[in-house]
């Protein structure tokens, strides 16, 4: 889309550093070298990850009436051979025959030559590709044709228990912690559709090379929410979301080169046919006001589709949040009807129901074939394949019960006819009364990326402006502010004793240990002039600054400061914890005290 | 202590089945036939650890004013071969010959003679026990004589990347992910001690044979709190918690056979040295009224000292919280004062510095040993092991500078020893002036088990008793009711419309809307009696429950009832938002209303 300018690739470095040094994140285990694709989350990252993911559980699970779980991160190799991850969850990898350094095959291509998504081209292609553009080692320089391109999978594997009978896996999403659950937890939904179960926590993929930072981690956490729906019946509340405006950059504005995202409202994507499924274009439209409230800058936004051949198997409809970064856009959320593939795998592969029984309104009256072989005649006739032949039967009886009009009906065992008298099946049609039926619900899921959002929200909120805090000896002074919404901010307010001596400080100890008992976080500061640690809350976008001063020992009055606008009001000690909470509701603004 | 009565013990298994029907918790993967040793919390479990840890992060991180961070759950090799977890973290294994089945060779010989604690007998000897005892296999019988006894690590293994060369582990503490950030996160606290660095996050441990559900998992939760402080000068604020009583269960009083814990204050355990450190002291009394808040029954609660032997190495006093649930005492949290010894190490193996600069009041003089070997002599004489001698000569100097009183010092260069005439080695003792020293802090470790706790405060808040509603027709029913605190319960308010129908419906979901909109977790329920109702909140431990009836639609009120008392009162839907509130904060009762 837009080219990357160099302000906006500063600012991200300028973040990065500001990450480092105040404490929202940084790379894992420095001291020993680091580890490629592990981050820390500091003292204000930390918070503001757990307040983003409070934000996230407020809209998307508690608003929407959903339930949340908490499942392993460790699971058990059953569950991957069923979800297909374990054939499936690959990247091509190739290793230099001189320095030993692995690489990622699909990337080495896409870097030195035109092709753009290098992922979906077969990998004996790719090791031609290889060849043919003469590409060579990234760490040594030594020619890489005809080295071999293989599959590398990438969970991250270990054993449960001694020995290596029971391999268990790093989930590679929260959502399988859900789907292998699914019988258990349709209890507690009463066993009625539809309903959602929602996961926040960490997942893993053992990235080749991982680069990029916060963006492609090997260990990182998701908001997963897996709405199951009845395909048949259930319908998303579209009246609630259908004038929200979206940004939608869809399959055919993308194949033209000039192709720009359109907007149109929910109801106008769902009646032209932009979004295919109801149930996506509601996500989209909930989600879209949740990064507002966030602090996502909706000009930096856009809703892509998957183009036809990045869709997962699994996935008919597919549609990606992306926020601009560095002049990078970056997937933060990936929005999927999976319809009903992994209900069914975990059925195959599972002893257990992953089905919901749907009553009928009214039981429904139908005609059903059955069998009752006569065994006295199939054991003499087919010795031992006999209990296979009479299964035979039972299931041509469901399946094409017209075969057994004619004398005789034929079946296969094990590769072999075996014709038998239609009078010897006990062949029959009734007629019986069903209640209901067994549905296997179908998948709607929004996969949040929290550490992608916790940067983008970084990274849109960060800015440099004049700060002209009247009456103040930095007045105009260039500063950097994090405009953090109040509701994320790690710290909800900062106070500071004018000077640390006549009893301020102590004054100041006091006022912040009442705030703190109102549930607030709450930063205290006596160092250096108000207009610097102004500047220091300003860059983990504390919303608000309260200063004790000689005027407080007076009339118990202190200030309060407004983060944004540098407005200034005196507010009585008494009224704080009640004003603070107005403000960060957005209720009342500083500029109205 | 007591013995286990049987009312007590069938408890814990009403207590697991109304987890799994109900979602607490329940085995994970139980459709592929489960994992020992990894749960799932389901709905309301999953509520309730989650307000569990945040009442701990605002007692423990928010109110005591440290910080908290979120490090990866895989870490590199480096780590655990100073934190000493490479080599240390075993548990004996027991192999059968017969069926193959492992074993932990201590429970062997604990549940088969009257051995108590057999972890710390030595392997041989433990060998030899099972060949005394005639000790058999428990999942077949073959006699376990003559079979080795073996080391087992405890840790998961993983790799990091493409090939075997860079492992990695699931942390088995979170302690450990913030020792190696201790360079940056000293940074954060400006370098200052004492500060305190939480964390709330999963650890791992590949049991042998996990039992016990909750109690025993192989992936679990901690809160642990690392609090660096300066062993010379820092107190903690004892004052703060000088009268809390605590229940002591101290090394001396276990030693007695009929020894029962003693009640003393805070400040009475630190004057008569029950408890040896004042830090330990300090958050015994922080944490006894943070478990009175979380519901842990305090009649069934205690301290207990480790003994000689239990001490982990780095240990100088530990002390663990324990709560008998079943007739037995589960550790909940430990308290541990670990000295210097994980920074030191820390210090050691990496490339980084584990101290803090503690300047002094005033800069002071000291005098310093120094050499500045004449080069010109030692090339000639030691060759390739001259700078190895002055390496050598420079330490020594350090380290006993009245050795340069002779004509000639001896120093040993890789055992063989170097003799240099004084002369040559410029020998000097100069005056310096110094600003202050590197400190290695001590670390003061409360660390809580989440799962744990989880499953004491249901154990401890799980009653059954009879519920007398007024005018109801469920009168006076027995009842199973989980006590659970409001902060704590997963659900604070439910919803029920009298009946469904004329409009009761839709009126019970407009004010459970607004409810939810005021941020409290709300359920609805439509079916069945209100006593039913009531009952099914009962046992999740919803504190309040509102009914919406024919009046409500006159006069805008409806009723409240309290879990507890089962007391109700009529309450104006306008102030229903501030009533839960207040309900909740504790500053009113329905009795009141």
């Amino acid at each position: 889309m837009t080219a990357p300018d160099s302000a906006t690739a500063d600012r991200t470095d300028e973040l990065t550093e500001l990450a480092k040094r105040r404490g929202f994140f940084f790379q894992s285990s420095e001291a020993y070298g680091g580890v490629s694709g592990f981050y820390v989350y500091g003292p204000e990252g930390a918070t503001l990850k757990e307040n983003l993911q409070d934000a996230w559980r407020d809209r998307f699970v508690r608003r929407e009436g959903h339930m949340e779980i908490e499942a392993p991160n460790v699971m058990p190799e059953p569950v991957f051979e069923a979800s297909g991850h374990l054939d499936g969850f690959d990247d091509m990898i190739i290793e230099c025959p001189e320095c030993g350094a692995s690489h990622r095959a699909d990337h080495l291509v896409e870097d030195n030559t035109a092709i753009e998504e290098a992922e979906s081209i077969p990998i004996a292609e790719v090791e031609d590709l290889i060849a043919d553009h003469d590409l060579t080692c990234p760490s040594c320089g030594t020619a890489l044709a005809g080295e071999p391109v293989e599959d590398f999978n990438l969970m991250f594997e270990t054993s449960i228990g001694p020995g290596s009978s029971s391999p268990g896996y790093l989930r590679p999403e929260t959502a399988q912690g859900i789907f292998v659950e699914f019988p258990r937890l349709k209890e507690y939904a009463r066993g009625q559709l539809p309903f959602g179960v929602a996961q926040v926590g960490a997942a893993y993929r053992n990235e080749i090379s991982p680069r990029k930072g916060l963006v492609r981690l090997r260990e990182f956490a998701q908001a997963e929410l897996e709405h199951f729906v009845d395909p048949e019946t259930d319908e998303p509340d579209l009246e609630a979301v259908a004038d929200v405006e979206l940004s939608l950059y869809s399959e055919a504005r993308q194949e033209d080169e000039d192709g720009e995202p359109v907007t149109m409202t929910v109801q106008e994507a769902v009646d032209e046919g932009v979004v295919g499924s109801d149930w996506v274009a509601y996500y989209l439209g909930v989600a879209q006001g949740w990064y507002e409230r966030i602090g996502v800058d909706m000009d930096r936004f856009r809703y892509r589709q998957h183009r036809s051949g990045e869709l997962a198997h699994y996935a008919a409809d597919c549609w990606d949040a992306e926020a601009e970064i560095g002049g990078d856009w970056i997937e933060i959320t990936g929005f999927a009807y999976r319809g009903d593939y992994d209900l069914t795998k975990h059925g195959e592969h599972a002893d257990d129901d992953f089905t919901v029984f749907k009553q009928y309104d009214d039981p429904i009256t139908v005609e059903r074939a059955t069998v009752d072989p006569d065994m006295s005649y199939l054991g003499p006739e087919f010795g031992g394949d006999a209990a296979a032949v009479a299964d035979a039967l039972e299931a041509l009886a469901e399946r094409d019960r017209s075969t057994f009009e004619d004398e005789t009906v034929t079946v296969e065992v094990d590769g072999e006819a075996k014709t038998v008298p239609v009078e010897h099946t006990g062949f029959a049609v009734e007629e019986v009364t069903e209640a209901g039926e067994h549905v296997t619900p179908h998948v709607v899921e929004p996969s949040f990326g929290v550490d992608r959002l916790v940067y983008t929200v970084l990274a849109h909120t960060l800015e440099r402006d004049e700060a002209g805090e009247s009456g103040d000896e930095e007045e105009s002074e260039e500063r950097t502010v994090l405009k953090l919404p109040p509701e994320l901010a790690p710290t909800t307010v900062a106070v500071f004793p004018l000077m640390d001596k006549d009893g301020l400080g102590e004054r100041a100890g006091e006022i912040a240990e009442r705030l703190r008992r109102s549930g607030f976080e709450v930063a205290e500061d006596a160092s250096g002039s108000i207009g610097r640690r102004y500047r220091r809350q300003d860059e983990v976008g504390t919303p608000y600054c309260v200063t004790v001063d000689y005027d407080t020992l007076e009339d118990d009055t202190v200030t309060i400061r407004d983060r944004d606008t540098t407005a200034q009001a005196r507010v009585s000690v008494a009224d704080l914890p009640g004003v603070v909470a107005d403000l960060r509701a957005g209720e009342t603004t500083v500029d109205d005290l």
